[in-house]
């Protein structure tokens, strides 16, 4: 068959060590959404069109996978124009895959509203599809850690949020890592006091832009919006500003004075002011805009100070999200984890938990039905002790054996022979040392409980 | 809006308490697997078409969800048929929507094989997507359990996935399940036995249709095939034996004589003999076929003898998966488990930890910015001991609040008011027995932590 290509491209299998590696993220981001009483939810992986359709702009419904109807999908069409498959696929397509879970988030809290208990605090950790072009670090089936709070406009919500980050990365040991923050209020303030031929979007747009295709990119935006030069000099500095927080803060004040600027730091303060305790660093970033629509008021990003590979988070406070499905459920605030960067830079970093690439604890050898026999019988009382353990199923070549064994990275081989038949001990050999020595089974036991 | 309806037919949301019910299922196959020495694989959602399509029969391929192609699907199709959906399909979709585990983890194996060391054992639970008619217990999407060892013939493997059914039926408490084991050759050596016109496979149909058409149906099937009264008889007798499994043995052994049935025989009375201290009810069931063409030897079938709501797992050994992708790489043997069966049979049973539908453990009314303060400050040391904690983002009426954590199940509503400013305790209040106590913060964490 030489070399069939059964892959698709974007889509990835994961090996044993990949999912452990995965798991350990998502185990730890888990346990701390349950420790701050979020709970869980989830969506089916499919929507029907409708839902989807229309809400990530005309750019992202191009990257929205759909789903074939079942059975004869041509069998109700008639007059329809064949030949435009934007029109054909709206008929022969009734559903399509989640492109976020934001929507489904949306979707679900409208549809349940009557028996959800508001503010509904939900985590979300799910797998998104993208018909993207795939490069490194970005898939087309990928993994989305979603966390929200919908129905109160509380900053205390945006506190525990960040307090979940700072929690992470330090349970995590990712150092150097930085929480920066903005508020809408604020850049929808900056923008008011300009005299600027834009509109808002368009501004928050391309103040984003200014990471990946630098600063003089929005400087001659605002000069071509017909920005003048005073005021371009004013941003300029205040997104340059190397100054601590409350510094910061004090700038802007004295240079950008208006209700809504005014009412973004009021928010700012008090954010920094109950999250003192948290072990991240917490920066206010001015030129922070996060271009997505929806966000109304906070805005956060987190990024790694070693190694520029992009956001490792991010989110924000939004208003009246549900309105899309007909119902206004109130403000709401939610930030999201980059599952694929996280595990990136923990790999980088050689930071996943070293016993991750354990497998069986003893693994018996297996030397004839007689000694299998025997060996079978501690296999399972060292299972009922809660001890990995398995017998090889065939008995082939011992040095096959050793080798299976070595690959699959198992603490310790035992070996039942002939003389271990005589003395009912077991021959152990540490994988790791080498050492070997002849055990009880209660001895064995003793032995890994206390490692 | 009214009652738009965003769900699609078959696909379902969870909510937590569904998640953590599904969860507590997953969570205690996924230990017994890795207890097993089983290691985690994950696939794609999507395969290739050619992965997928030819795979599992006609009635199989109409069932799997195809995906349309990214961008114009329509622009390299010149001379295609576009009134036959069948031929069409095959133009504008190039990749679906896995239908089962078995089939992506046969192309994992085929495609990784230089890397992986053989026998290689995994475990996968992923969802799988399948466009059958919903009904109670069915659905379109829906999580499959696998756990298969491929590249052993080894009948210790048969031995080891009959004590996983066993351990984890006992793990989660369900009572009265039985396990009945059959095995293809003896099938193979009463078909061969019999003078009948029709196919094994065929034969094999019509012998798992008898739990759902009746006994009558087979026995016209035997007739319709010109099988003797006098060997019609000789099955029937089989089939409805009451005796335990030596008696049935020796009874087959007598009637039915010829290499196959003394070859399924023996691997019968191997797997007995080794797994004599499984705590599951094990059956010999004659009448056992499994329907689908690919077993070769064992096949078993869990199902509960209190409810009959259809078999809670299943499996057997196979021949040759592999062949499909172009390399044998040996024989396997495969079980899984119904997840939506167990989680319905532990939900009437009422079998769930009582403690999976609490939420957070001590939740903090908000009476206050300086009431709050002083609350997210126990909120955070709390959260710290690993106890779960949260404070009501809003100040709003206190009856809102109780009723807010009331209905999110919290273990104890904590208060800290006036009175709890100036002494610096917690008003601790138990929501199961509506207790309440002044309490330090040391001695509210004592108290949780001695629970």
């Amino acid at each position: 068959m030489g070399t069939i290509n059964y892959s698709l491209s974007g889509m990835r299998d994961f090996n044993f060590l990949e999912v452990r590696k995965r798991n350990y993220i998502i185990n730890n981001l888990t346990k701390l959404f349950e420790l701050y009483g979020f709970s869980p939810l989830e969506t089916p992986s499919m929507e029907k069109r409708s839902v989807l359709f229309g809400k990530y702009g005309d750019e992202g419904d191009k990257l929205i996978y759909q789903v074939l109807k079942s059975g004869n999908f041509l069998s109700k069409i008639n007059d329809i124009n064949t030949q435009d498959y934007k029109e054909l696929s709206n008929f022969i397509s009734d559903k399509a895959l989640r492109y976020d879970l934001t929507i489904p988030f949306a979707r679900y809290v409208v549809q349940n509203s009557q028996d959800i208990t508001f503010p509904f605090k939900r985590y979300q950790i799910q797998k998104v599809w993208r018909a993207d072009r795939p490069q490194k670090g970005r898939y087309r089936e990928f993994t989305q850690c979603d966390v929200d709070v919908i129905g109160s406009s509380s900053l205390w919500s945006e506190c525990d949020l960040i307090s979940i980050y700072s929690d992470f990365f330090n349970i995590i040991g990712l150092k150097n890592i930085s929480l920066n923050i903005n508020n809408r209020k604020i850049l929808e303030g900056i923008f008011d006091s300009l005299d600027i031929k834009t509109d808002f979007t368009s501004f928050c747009i391309s103040i984003d832009k200014i990471d990946k295709a630098g600063k003089e990119y929005f400087y001659d935006f605002l000069d071509q919006k017909k920005c003048s030069k005073v005021q371009s000099k004013l941003i300029a500095k205040l997104f340059e500003l190397k100054l601590s927080n409350s510094d910061k803060l004090q700038y802007i004040k004295s240079n950008f004075i208006n209700e809504k600027v005014n009412s973004g730091v009021e928010e700012l303060l008090f954010i920094l002011d109950k999250t003192k305790s948290c072990k991240i660093d917490i920066s206010i970033d001015f030129s922070l805009a996060r271009g997505i629509d929806y966000y109304t008021g906070s805005i956060f990003e987190v990024i790694s100070k070693d190694k520029s590979i992009g956001s490792l988070g991010g989110g924000g406070r939004y208003d009246g999200l549900t309105k899309m499905f007909g119902k206004d459920l109130g403000s709401g605030v939610g930030i999201s984890f980059g599952l694929e960067r996280i595990y990136m830079l923990l790999d980088e970093f050689n930071l996943f938990p070293k016993s991750i690439n354990k497998s069986t604890d003893v693994f018996f050898v297996n030397l004839g039905e007689k000694e299998a026999c025997i060996s079978q019988k501690f296999v399972n009382i060292l299972r009922e002790k809660g001890i990995s353990s398995e017998l090889f199923p065939d008995c082939v070549k011992l040095k096959k054996q050793m080798s299976y064994s070595n690959k699959k990275n198992s603490k310790y081989t035992a070996m039942i022979g002939e003389d271990e038949l005589n003395t009912g001990k077991i021959n152990l050999r540490n994988m790791t040392t080498g050492d070997q020595e002849l055990l009880t089974i209660d001895e064995l036991i003793k032995k890994i409980k206390n490692e």
